[in-house]
């Protein structure tokens, strides 16, 4: 009988011994990927969750799973295991994680619901190495289920509150974990490509003395016997790196905005990917080298993670993501006249509504065949004070939003780098020269023409795989009503 | 007279056009480090601080900076360069940002005060792109003096305070510069070495609904009409990741510590690199990941980033930093045996002090020579609630902290991955069970055996570095008496 050797066993694995290093009885696990027509007939150990059990009769029919792997597994009444062995398999709770030797069998029929078709396991030893409780809070199955699917049948699908209640559950499905691989790439490939463009990383303070742009919006912080707020944004840091010489910079980290806004596209604690440089002559050699860098990051998820695109999509079914090199960048005078033609009415130096942005998204769509654009010389007037503005148009600015299926991802634009333009731009916005004078002086010992922008890494990857919330991009979302887990 | 024409460039460059892109007059700036004598007799532009500048009769020598680089440049009355010219030149402030068109002489003796020795710069036109105040809140030569040298000429050195009050421009110093691509390498490194061993990136949330280990050292939010927290780490997420079978995970990200230490090491907020992984058969198997991934970092600083280190060295002498291969893992026993010897008197359940941590790194470098080591198997008394106790002496524990220089750089340990021996645990420890509901949750529903640790980046900077204040290391450090700038 296993059973007493298992119950051994898991308190042997439950409290790891110390002694031995690396391998226990010269045991090499392996991956169920690795499962093939190849290894057949060798017998195997591994080490998986029991992702269904069906007992049905002397046999006991298991599918094991590593993350988006699995395989068919088979307990037998026969030579190797005991009526009671088929029992005890049986017995075993989906979700927990158990080690098994077994034999590799080429099978006649492909096994269609599982990820390695060609084969399947005849189980001769099983252990549990962590019991899952019985009653699991969501059934992995119904989380990836596509909306509207199996309905007829009564079959469940999960809402979202509940998969984020259930995260740890949640994360396991195959959708969360494409979602997140990918994610774990888009951070890499932005890196890698700033990095080969000889752009330096750094690390900016999330505390901060004081909030940048007149306190609206900021998470305030009890700091020992004073008072502190959150970073909205790593903007005032990179740029010190700029006029301490950095050249070119970027950061990844945590921005937080104290914002009211429950609405599918909206964290107040999100990942931020930012950049900001130093230019020679013209503030397009910034757009130019953040639009690469999208290209770059878009073409290494294209070729790289279609497998992810794919689990995704089988959920989330979407259009594959275009671009155009060189991106297509337009002028906000441009954007109007297209929105105008479509019958929108708005003003010149208005800003875009959401809609508008959605409607001028689908325009642009259709009339260049791209899902990624810049939207290049905003109105001055809707941007912040630091904005520089057109030296030729003084109703425009040398700023420009980024988008990704008509969504924005990206807010950036030339600062103001002379002490003497900045203070007037703030004395226009009616901002508070006292509390933003240690931003001022930044720029009163040199500084180089800059610019610059912020990326928000969860609406990349939500827009990118065609989400339509993004917190299904954010492992542990923070919003207005959630906090945890 | 090129006084008339460079005040026009000014202004043309301070709202640089939005016409033409990227280059202007057909012009290519030069890297002041690519300039040698096979440019010699060149005409060359280059963008540049004008790092000293000094008239002399009819002649101005300035010397032109790009981050660490630096060359020799002459403006002389005569053919090119009027009398009103060199005036002009003379009355550049320090640290402002200049353009210079100028042609490449070969110099006879090398010029020593420069890190371009071969060559010297006659400057036939030069424009202020951005003027620096006159008077300088410190001097860059002041800055990276080292202590006490030219004390006798009365030469001044720079106080920290100082220097991070005016980070700005203290960063622009050769040490500064060094100090923090350095600091960049480090993060890659920790990155690409994860990546390759098949490690998945993540990102945690920072504000968190609520303290995990009873509420201690942590920093309080106020959001929305509730109240949050900082995460002190991201443990909690790591090990739900695991939990949620991503197997390797890393993180690098801000790590918040409300704790009133005012000494070299601590800071508020710093930069935690962290790591958790699934393992087979022994926590051990996570150290061998730590440390081998440590000992990339050091072999990658070491063959890589010579010049920062040397640099760094100039100002602050050390050591070359020493480490083994594999690492060396001294058990808690051990190291407590060598203190005795050594004359410490302590108790074996008692936790280090930090000058016996110091102590015994003095002495495993005198024995073993290497400035890296592992301490392992920590008495269970002085660890978390969540540590894995040693199955074969209830007395020790699978935990490990690893020590650069004497000084610890992490902490980590096998996890209790069992919900009920957590609950045990958390008992033992007097926690308020209600309060780490979630946490303990986490486990009900499969969780492998794992392990792992969090680094301390700036920490890790200064050691290996032989630097003696955190501060150095940290761009915009935070402590409970700094929160600016």
């Amino acid at each position: 009988y296993v059973d007493k050797r298992s119950v051994d066993l898991l308190l042997f694995y439950l409290i790891v011994s110390t002694v031995t290093p690396l391998v226990q009885e010269n045991r090499t696990l392996v991956q169920i990927q690795d499962l093939t027509p190849a290894k057949a007939d060798q017998l195997v150990w591994l080490r998986a969750r029991v992702h269904t059990s069906r007992a049905k009769g002397k046999q006991c029919f298991l599918v094991l799973r590593q993350q988006q792997f699995n395989v068919q597994a088979l307990v037998a009444v026969g030579d190797r295991a005991s009526k009671q062995m088929v029992k005890f398999a049986a017995n075993i709770t989906k979700e927990s994680i158990v080690d098994v030797e077994a034999s590799v069998r080429k099978v006649e029929l492909k096994i269609e619901s599982c990820s390695q078709q060609d084969v399947e396991l005849h189980i001769e030893r099983i252990f549990v190495i962590s019991q899952a409780e019985p009653r699991l809070p969501l059934q992995l199955e119904d989380a990836v289920r596509p909306d509207g699917e199996g309905e007829e049948e009564g079959r469940a699908t999960v809402n979202q509150d509940t998969k984020l209640d259930n995260r740890v559950i949640d994360l396991r499905t195959t959708t969360s974990q494409a979602i997140f691989r990918l994610q774990s790439g888009v951070c890499q490939l932005f890196r890698d490509t700033l990095t080969n463009k000889g752009f330096v990383e750094i690390q900016t303070p999330k505390i901060i003395s004081a909030a940048s742009e007149g306190g609206a919006n900021v998470f305030t912080v009890s700091y020992f016997k004073t008072s502190a707020y959150l970073a909205q944004s790593p903007q005032l840091y990179k740029q010190m790196c700029i006029c301490a010489d950095f050249d070119k910079v970027f950061c990844v980290g945590p921005v937080f905005r104290a914002e009211d806004s429950n609405t599918h596209r909206h964290l107040t604690e999100f990942v931020g990917l930012d950049i900001e440089m130093a230019f020679n002559y013209h503030y397009h050699e910034v757009i130019e080298s953040i639009t690469d860098t999208m290209v770059q990051i878009f073409k290494g998820l294209r070729d790289n993670f279609q497998t992810e695109i794919q689990m995704v999509n089988k959920q989330y079914p979407s259009e594959p993501f275009k671009f155009l090199e060189p991106t297509l960048r337009l002028e906000y005078t441009e954007a109007l006249a297209m929105l105008h033609e479509a019958g929108v009415e708005m003003g010149d130096e208005e800003d875009l509504s959401t809609p508008n942005e959605k409607l001028l998204g689908r325009l642009v769509k259709e009339k260049y065949d791209t899902d990624f654009y810049v939207l290049d010389k905003y109105p001055l007037a809707v941007r912040p004070f630091y904005t520089m503005p057109d030296p030729n148009n003084p109703k425009y600015s040398n700023s420009y939003d980024m988008f990704m299926r008509g969504e924005e991802i990206l807010s950036g634009a030339q600062r103001v780098h002379d002490a003497q333009l900045l203070t007037e731009r703030a004395t226009h916005h009616q901002i508070d020269l006292e509390k933003i004078k240690a931003y001022i002086d930044s720029f009163r010992y040199g500084a180089p023409p800059h610019g610059g922008g912020g990326i928000g890494l969860e609406r990349v990857c939500m827009l990118y795989l065609g989400l339509h919330n993004v917190r299904q991009t954010s492992m542990f979302p923070r919003d207005p009503k959630r906090l945890t887990p």
